[in-house]
């Protein structure tokens, strides 16, 4: 840790996981370094850093104030944050039903939003030429749509996914739906994020306008 | 709930996610009835099931105990389970770091398991013949045998993937395991489970055998 911050971070700049962590982390407060891997050099998949995670998949983090304590999968890392330094609950449930809530949008955010999400950009941006496909694209495309309306609907009926609360279950979201608005279904169907998915939107744009959020979004922006 | 038991799980026979809370549930011996719902008649499409999970998709489980407690994705069924009903730790850690590590192998199951064997169902078997398409159908079976490869590169150091205690983060795998090994990927380019993953078919074997998860497996092919 000759960087001399509590945390160092493994990310990549273009993919939205890491920076989700650092949304956390700002939100807590919490001192970080960044170390962004070349996904393109085959950084991830280098002993150096499938030491960390055999996954070869960022982001991982590693605790330097807690026996350089490493952990891996990004709603995991915020579980840990969470749990060892939302002890105030700024960001995070109380109660053990809230809690199970929270982790019940976060795991819908990591099987259900992020998996789709990603596999829209691998056959429309990612893969090789011979590899991508209009069938495969136009799937994930409509299932995009389809998470939209999941939480549109729910954000009808309450400000934030928790209730009234701002928690880490609505940062988890930030990053994909960004992505997801701005890029894969920007041009898709005459979509209008603000005339087909209000709920979602207002929440949406809310959250962006949010230092920790903002900041972040800024920052991966810059280095795009 | 009419038929008695402290809870109603929510599922469907074909699709693995209500199985695996299944085996949960029978290795903390909690008593439980299932309902199947069709989704060939749109059943978890309906209202009277996205009333309890707006994602329309199963598992969801009510604790009729605890107020009619509701709660969906698989993970965070399993969460709630352990963190309420298992306090002796029988088949889940028990400090703070060792909870963390346990919820990181979950969402490697969410995200980097099912997602991804789980579209390689709907490219081979699921999709309308039209949809279905070997090109996709070819990048996920590469993805299990890549997944495989971590699990068994862990498991080559370990006898569970928390080390010498058996919880549920192996649980959680083994519906997706089973499908993968013999079925899609079982006539891919030679595959011989024992031979190319030894430590994995370890694993997978020795889970098999127990009887919470055998009893499972063998309820659900008999209902196939």
């Amino acid at each position: 840790m000759s960087h001399g911050k509590q945390f160092t971070l493994y990310s990549i700049v273009f993919g939205p996981n890491g920076w989700k962590v650092e949304m956390v982390l700002r939100e807590l407060g919490l001192a970080f370094e960044t170390i962004f891997l070349d996904p393109g050099k085959n950084e991830i998949k280098a002993p150096e850093f499938t030491k960390y995670n055999p996954n070869g998949r960022i982001p991982a983090l590693i605790d330097h104030l807690n026996d350089d304590f490493v952990v891996w999968e990004s709603n995991a890392i915020i579980y840990y944050l969470i749990e060892k330094y939302d002890t105030e609950h700024k960001i995070s449930a109380e109660t053990l039903e809230d809690k199970v809530i929270q982790q019940q949008w976060l795991y819908f955010q990591a099987s259900g939003q992020g998996p789709y999400f990603g596999q829209c950009g691998w056959f429309t941006i990612v893969a090789p030429p011979e590899q991508r496909n209009p069938v495969a694209a136009e799937r994930y495309k409509k299932e995009i749509l389809r998470v939209f309306g999941v939480l549109d609907g729910v954000l009808a009926t309450r400000k934030w996914l928790m209730g009234d609360k701002f928690t880490v279950a609505d940062i988890s979201f930030v990053m994909w739906n960004e992505i997801g608005i701005k890029g894969f279904v920007a041009d898709y169907n005459g979509f209008n994020c603000e005339k087909d998915f209000p709920n979602l939107y207002r929440w949406h744009t809310e959250m962006c306008k949010m230092p920790s959020v903002g900041d972040t979004l800024g920052m991966r922006k810059s280095l795009l």
